[in-house]
């Protein structure tokens, strides 16, 4: 956590020349006690930066970015009712400005363009997350699982009214006795051979649809996941979980006969989003009903589907709705990118305590536990918006070209869009945390926007997949090493499958690939010790990652021809384990699309600052694991204090450039029209050089 | 943070008992899978175990929980004005009941039971902490204040109106521009002779009045705080910062002449308390207005003091007003109790994924991760809540017998106070967000209590006094060893102080001293590791923050004849690793609280249990400061390994004792009728056994 190694010697050279001007009356730079930084921020490197975070679709962030305005900032103050009202009307203007259509494909309607889609979903991030995940709810997964699932006739009838907003929807997974556990959800939907209808039930209380956006008030249809069930010969046959579309309000607005819904009414947040349960009680609709694509039952009631296995064909469905899961996780990191700009900004007019010298006052950036509090989370928001970028890319290559990509590329995608959600979303609310925190008082005010999005941040931990949940999924992956049958596994499957598979399979393949080759040859000629030398970097985290794996895949070994039972018993005590795995491979593949992006910035001195920011990222992995690389002998103490000395020093170095830095994230400057940075108890900036 | 030792030996004798009933339809107990726990809790055990929490003031504790109702809850989805009216009623409510007087003398027209009247402050922590913090400004600080540095007419004059809320009022003393740094507000009171009056002035943008409590509508005299001037010869005197009735407000609401009042709106949460701004502009208030227990101004204009230095006398003032700072860590921690306890319960009967074998849902708290989550928690929620008792114990011992306190103990009571602050409230916040991410989408839903508990208790972690602020205060205290100047000194001046000062010498007293003594001196005849023997924890934690101490000082000792500019480099250079010392003070100093408690407690089985938490609250320190310990070869990597296994077997244990840990903490069970425990998706417990 912490240096005891002195190193006074932190200052960058321009915050050293700067020092030179004491007299505040004179002095282009305002005189920040021992001063580190102008805190106005250098324009044209922060220009270069951005470029390199904007990413293949700049242009769609720019487009963005040009339509924002201050109105769509979550607004404060109002009432349940009134903040709903608020985020249809801002739905509405961006179903007008035919934002929606990127989204789906020029068949159904759409411009197709997955990227720019997704990255507009992200900027909203930067403002209401309650229109972001309004927004997701309608055309991500509503319009999505109509869009993924459906056959063209369906999505004809349909899109183009979820596209405009006409047709509001529902996506009816989650219930409330399985929230995780969607593969065992329990609403039926049971062919009616004699009617030609489906019937739909919630057959226990905990089979309610619950958590569900759109059902307290603005939905009318809602695509429903359900055991689908087929009666021939007087036997039920169940073929897993499928999606069908049901109607749950006419046109007032009333509850269609056999559904209620009910409304959750307050939450920690998203108050703009009205989230609220459906139970149904022999709701029938037609056999077109049912979205087809994965499984169909025809008019005799005979099921088929191109995919044998109910699991596989369950995480197939699944599949196609990564989408979701992407957004969610880009949306918190722009959130958390917003909070840090906030932070920064506020600590570079605010200060506390005088200067023994001056007598002025002390930016609050130029004290070591504030750069601290900062710089490294700075450092790992460049780094996720980089690993964001790439699983962007990659989905959009997929949605595109899926021939392209074989099974194993394509589970890679999938897994690294869990972990990678998992990653920023918690990643985002401690981050909004801590920047809510740094600004103190005025932090805790709402008209300082912090709280509004830690409120709101919230729950993107625990939807499209709890955090702890998907952080497990990617050690199974890694274990499972891509075996197709994988995820069709329980529990004890996976145990048993776990046995079977070499854990390292995995990173021996990542070893050989291009990049990793590439990173490792690249000998870097920087000043620094060896920790800061980006192949010693990549090896350090791949080892971690490998050795975390082929010692937890040793221990469910133990499970092997065990009965049910003691198998989970194996599982569950080596749970930790498998996390901590988990955790550790979203480090080096996140560290791995940096060391990209970093490498393929084409501007020197942007260059040379991201590498900064990536080193930092690394030692800031180090510093919170500081106690598995020496219990494992992978850091000796020497190199661990070093490190930390390291750690402290760029942590100095980086706020000479704070400004600079948050900058880059290109937060829309309206945002930062709040009192706090405005109003009285602050210092503005002098005119003067940037840094 | 994780184990790779396999630890499935991890059972308790009785739930290896438990697992015999294998027919859920026959068995006394439900069927939890592999079963750990009944999740009914053992009512004796858990009523000794609260023996030991409810500490010297239980029976205050009993009458507060026989007069909670549930109206007192937190409520949900008024507007901020219906919440203001609420939380001023049930203050109201409290001021009928007479408890407010618990915290005034006989003299004053209280009854003078400091440790009641603290402890029933704590207690509103459970339920409602807008009705905490403002029932805090009125009778904590407003009145505190008044009681504490008025003369016995002025006491006289208010204190009975306050207690009984006829006059409500303010505790201004935080400006804008001046958040932690109060010794150097900007108010000024200036004596004009020929009225016999100060004149109160705001004389810049920044030494505006920001945050008060009660600023915004209700308060009517606000005890201000402003920099004393006198004036003799023509010449401006100025004696630091003092503490003047103003009033604010006339009867109707409306501001007095010369007073602006503005209101800070939405916060991000204790909508129940207005807060706002307060501006003077030549506000004239009689002579007598100045509470002047410790600097007076005679009709002449003269000032007098019994405290020379304007540090000390400042210091000595805010001394006085310590009752806050215990009161906000103790209602912080009393909310993350309810938080642990909501969770625990939650996670006993919710279930997550079918068990192989059985095929029923498996309960969250079976599982590795969620114990590991929680356990821990839980154990630190048992240590602070005992040293909150004695921090509590000490104050109440110091109000009635100040005279048996010398500056050295005086000092290391206030001390404590800040660093237990810091410490508990950031472990509330921590604690809550990490109950309501363990409750999933039901931890969202505002229903269930845990965000509103967590939007509330944010600000606990910035308000009297900043968390890093506070934390630094304790390791400069440290480092000043007790130095009855060091109140007076600034940045460059503690710095230089501290060069003079030898580290050690609080913890060789602190070692000498009986309690330590007898700690060490037990010889534990558990089963255990050594790391689990008392004496060898003691020696861990101490021996840490002693190296710590030496360090810092040692860094310290180079500002030594350095000019301004320099010394503070040196010091802001090692302010993370002053921080960390604070820190491992704290840890030790509350283990030790801790170890006392259990060490008292009468009841056998209890005593067993509160020692199993107590080497819980022990691992976990080891386990997220492990770097640390093997950086310093203070720990082998084998020591390390073993306490992460002994880590992971005590979470295991003591999860199958969950809900007798947190039933002792005996939060009023209205708290727990909420959606999310008796509504769908939760099994209720069978009848049956308790644990």
């Amino acid at each position: 956590m912490s240096s005891e190694t002195d190193v006074t010697d932190a200052a960058s050279p321009d915050a050293a020349s700067a020092v030179d001007s004491t007299d505040p009356g004179q002095s282009v730079r305002p005189n920040f006690g021992r001063i580190t930084t102008s805190g106005r921020g250098n324009a044209a490197l922060s220009a270069a930066m951005q470029k390199v975070l904007d990413g293949t679709w700049a242009e769609a962030r720019e487009q963005t970015r040009a339509a924002m305005t201050p109105d769509l900032l979550n607004p404060l103050g109002l009432t349940m009712d009134e903040q709903r009202d608020h985020t249809l009307t801002q739905l509405q203007r961006l179903a007008d400005s035919g934002m929606p259509r990127l989204g789906f494909s020029e068949e159904d309607g759409g411009t197709g363009d997955t990227g720019a889609a997704l990255t507009t979903f992200e900027m909203l991030g930067h403002l209401d997350l309650s229109v972001m995940v309004k927004a997701g709810v309608q055309w991500g997964l509503f319009g999505g699982a109509i869009a993924n699932l459906g056959d063209s006739e369906t999505r004809k009838k349909y899109l183009p009214r979820v596209m405009s907003l006409e047709l509001l929807g529902c996506f009816a997974m989650t219930e409330i006795g399985q929230g995780s556990d969607v593969q065992n959800l329990e609403t039926t939907a049971t062919y009616d051979v004699e009617a030609g209808e489906f019937v739909i039930n919630t057959p226990t209380p905990s089979a309610e649809k619950a958590y569900i956006g759109n059902a307290a008030r603005d939905g009318r249809l809602a695509a429903t996941f359900a055991q689908l069930i087929t009666i021939e010969d007087g036997e039920e046959l169940r073929h897993g979980v499928h999606c069908l579309l049901v109607p749950i309000r006419d046109e007032a607005g009333n509850d269609m006969p056999g559904v209620t819904t009910t409304d959750h009414g307050y939450k920690g947040g998203l108050l703009g989003v009205d989230n609220g349960r459906i139970r149904f009680d022999n709701v029938r609709v037609p056999r077109e009903a049912l979205l087809n694509r994965f499984g169909a039952v025809d008019e005799q009631g005979r099921y088929s589907s191109p995919i044998e296995s109910v699991g596989a064909r369950f995480f197939t469905m699944l599949g196609t709705l990564i989408r979701g899961r992407v957004s969610v996780g880009a949306a918190a990191g722009a959130s958390a990118r917003t909070a840090l700009a906030l932070a920064t900004r506020y600590s570079l007019v605010r200060r506390q305590f005088d200067h023994p010298e001056t007598g002025r006052g002390i930016p609050l950036l130029e004290y070591r536990e504030h750069q601290r509090r900062l710089m490294p989370r700075i450092a790992r928001a460049y780094a996720y918006a980089c690993a964001q970028n790439a699983i962007v890319a990659e989905l959009a290559e997929y949605e595109k070209h899926p021939d392209a990509f074989d099974e194993v590329r394509r589970r890679e995608m999938e897994t690294h869009a869990a972990g990678i959600k998992a990653t920023v979303t918690a990643f985002a609310n401690e981050t909004i945390t801590e920047a809510r925190l740094a600004c103190g008082g005025a932090g805790y005010m709402a008209e300082n926007l912090l709280t509004e999005m830690r409120k709101d941040c919230d729950v993107f931990s625990t939807f499209e997949g709890d955090n702890v949940v998907l952080t497990q999924l990617v050690g199974k992956e890694l274990l499972g090493a891509y075996a197709a049958e994988f995820g069709n596994m329980d529990q004890r499957e996976t145990v048993a499958f776990a046995i079977n598979t070499v854990a390292d399979v995995v990173q021996e393949k990542a070893r050989t690939s291009t990049l990793w080759q590439k990173l490792v040859d690249a000998v870097t000629d920087r000043e620094h010790t060896d920790i800061l030398d980006r192949g010693n970097q990549l090896e350090l985290l791949v080892d971690r990652e490998e050795h975390l794996l082929e010692t937890v895949a040793r221990r469910l070994r133990k499970a092997r021809d065990q009965d049910g039972s003691a198998a989970f018993k194996v599982f569950n005590s080596a749970q930790d384990h498998l996390l901590q795995a988990g955790r550790a491979h979203m480090d080096s593949w996140v560290f791995a699309r940096f060391a990209e992006a970093v490498d393929a910035c084409e501007d020197p001195e942007a260059k040379e600052l991201m590498g900064m920011l990536c080193d930092l990222y690394v030692l800031d992995i180090v510093d919170r694991d500081k106690g598995w690389f020496l219990e494992h002998n992978r850091l000796t103490t020497e190199r661990t204090k070093a490190a930390t000395a390291a750690y402290n020093r760029l942590c100095t170095k980086l706020a000479g450039r704070a400004r600079t830095l948050v900058d880059a994230f290109a937060v829309p400057e309206f945002v930062f029209e709040v009192p706090m940075l405005t109003g009285g108890g602050v210092d503005t900036l002098a005119d003067g050089a940037e840094d």
